[in-house]
């Protein structure tokens, strides 16, 4: 039967930073209620949630407390403690993605072995327990070294053009990757419902600034041919069905010189390559995540418009108190839609918001982002 | 200079319903808090602002501690005590759109003899302190009878056709107006910032159930020629203009049947007839308010989608903790865009919500929103 009490679930949100708050926003409009587990008071998620508890990831007890709370729980962050989570889940408690499928994931490793025996395309790549310069030569340079666990936005990568770089290296359990020199790096966001059905946003090209990996500008859709987007898409989906993971993925991957597709990395949530999608797309990824995982039908992805997106990050050299210039003079720009994320501190290139950028011609959309990332700045009272 | 600390502003909002609940999320990824002001704990807008005063709109004593919390005060209701607000407006409190601006909209009969006075065209009215049969024999009949005060969502509203419709006649101080029968009636959402711009979305047509004064259904564009269009653009703005004020308007109009364009009335703040402006405009209504009350720049209006508009209203007989019915076959229709309110009882007639259809083709968005008028249902755990 069609029928439901109001409100019809209550979502639990493991990490409260900006990817729970967005999709706080968006359980506010199905008619859900929020809580989210962070360790910070007042996290970005809670502003809107209305409800945190304050603790720590890794901890059991209050894993349990969210889980007991809510209907369903899922994720802002991927450094979980899955133990707990299966042992929730086997007492009956809901958690999409399934704590097996975070598990996998979280392991960059494990990972990367369960594309290649699925047969999905990756860069070539060797477990790296315990990293030495001989292993990394015998690998072969140029080559991109991974951190098994606890790496993102950037952090625990590692790109080495040659042995000097060695001593850049992470002295952690790892993989190496053959460094694929990319034409373009795409992303597919992908939603999985309860009964399988999968529904993809228009392939996304990510733009990084040479020789790191930070993201520096996401443009929708990528200038790619139909072939080209058409087997991304497919590429995606397959990577999602082997996972068998509910809510939304975020699939990277890389558009090889010779035109071939190579997955990169998976998130098994909301990502940053689908922000723009509150605004450029009928149904944005946040509210697509949380229909997938209460089990209500998927929504269609269709863009509107062309968009172009850049994350506000912090000013290297300082934190505290965020104060932001340029303001004005960005918002006075058409089509820019701000979104901050009410984050109380800075810290350097920590991500404090982003912009995306509307516009009927893509070229326009990105001399606009560009010029909104010159404009802006954010700064923080705590700096030399 | 263009540098802000964060947050950027403390918006005070008075009156915590869905207008508010949307501007509160609106404020959050502009960088303001938010704080409302609402008699029931637990009030659709406070579920996202994450702070209210639980308080009358009417009580003097929380309305200056909402403004000495603030940095600027605004409104999601018009019923609010007026005399106050200008008591602490010349202390120095900002308030927008300003008191002055409210207490002349507030009043049915001072609005319309505003409009007069400035020669914006509006169906003839008359003044009717003291409602009596003769009197409005005497104005004469098809009329419709409007309380200065209080009225919205159609209350406060009469419609009659003949004196024998004088038993439903409200016993109060109020206007009559001539009855128009109108073509189609349309409305216009103007922003207008600090510095005076002005910016409107497309023109809307409001699709009432005969004889009801209830919105049926909201389509996005009007179907209207480009001069009727212009014109009813012109007009709104020049409603905006006269009365001065800032921050979103909705100026409701009759396109009668002769093709004249007469100004029926105007809100002072965020409107239903807006409400699409979510997902199918670049600048939704709800941040354009945000940006003209703050004083930043004002966003574009572009619509990206036609759109249909329906209200979610709780069923007859019906009070209580709501429950829907028909929500997965509703949300499986391509294109609905679901808003719940988070209301925590229904009641007969009462908004719980909205649903915004996008659709390339207005005609095939308008049968989808028929569709789901009719798949959903929401009623209340105390009923007969």
């Amino acid at each position: 039967m069609d029928v439901f009490p109001l409100p019809l679930a209550r979502i639990g949100i493991i990490g409260g930073g900006q990817l729970g708050r967005m999709m706080a926003k968006a359980a506010k409009r199905l008619g859900c209620t929020c809580v989210v587990l962070d360790p910070t008071p007042g996290s970005p998620a809670s502003q809107v949630a209305g409800h945190q508890i304050i603790g720590d990831y890794h901890d059991p007890a209050k894993l349990r407390e969210l889980a007991e709370l809510c209907d369903v729980t899922t994720f802002d962050i991927e450094d979980i403690d899955t133990e707990t989570l299966l042992q929730l889940e086997r007492e009956g408690h809901r958690f999409h993605p399934s704590p097996k499928v975070l598990a996998l994931i979280q392991d960059k490793l494990t990972q990367k072995q369960a594309l290649a025996d699925a047969g999905i395309s990756t860069a070539p790549f060797v477990a790296m327990p315990e990293p030495s310069p001989e292993a990394f030569a015998e690998f072969g340079y140029p080559l991109v070294q991974k951190a098994r666990r606890g790496g993102y936005d950037g952090r625990g990568v590692s790109i080495m053009k040659s042995a000097e770089d060695y001593r850049a290296h992470l002295p952690v359990p790892s993989l190496l990757e053959r460094f694929v020199p990319a034409a373009k790096e795409l992303a597919v966001v992908v939603a999985r419902g309860l009964d399988g059905e999968c529904r993809c946003y228009p392939v996304v090209e990510m733009c990084f600034r040479p020789g790191e990996n930070v993201l520096e500008m996401l443009l929708a859709p990528a200038d790619v041919s139909q072939a080209t987007a058409d087997a991304a898409i497919e590429l995606a989906v397959r990577t999602v069905e082997m996972l068998d993971g509910v809510g939304i993925f975020g699939v990277e991957m890389f558009l090889t010189e010779s035109g071939e597709l190579l997955v990169n990395e998976v998130a098994p949530r909301t990502h940053n390559s689908g922000h723009h999608t509150i605004e450029a797309n009928v149904t944005d990824q946040f509210e697509q995540h949380l229909r997938a995982v209460v089990g209500l039908p998927l929504g269609i992805t269709d863009q509107l418009s062309p968009a172009a997106m850049i994350n506000l990050l912090g000013a290297p050299g300082h934190r505290g108190r965020p104060t932001i210039k340029g303001l004005n003079e960005a918002l006075a720009i058409p089509g820019v839609c701000l979104h901050l994320y009410g984050k109380a501190a800075t810290s350097p290139y920590r991500k404090m918001g982003h912009v995306t950028v509307l516009d009927p011609d893509i070229e326009s959309a990105k001399r606009k982002a560009k010029r909104v990332r010159d404009l802006i700045e954010i700064s923080g009272e705590d700096h030399p």
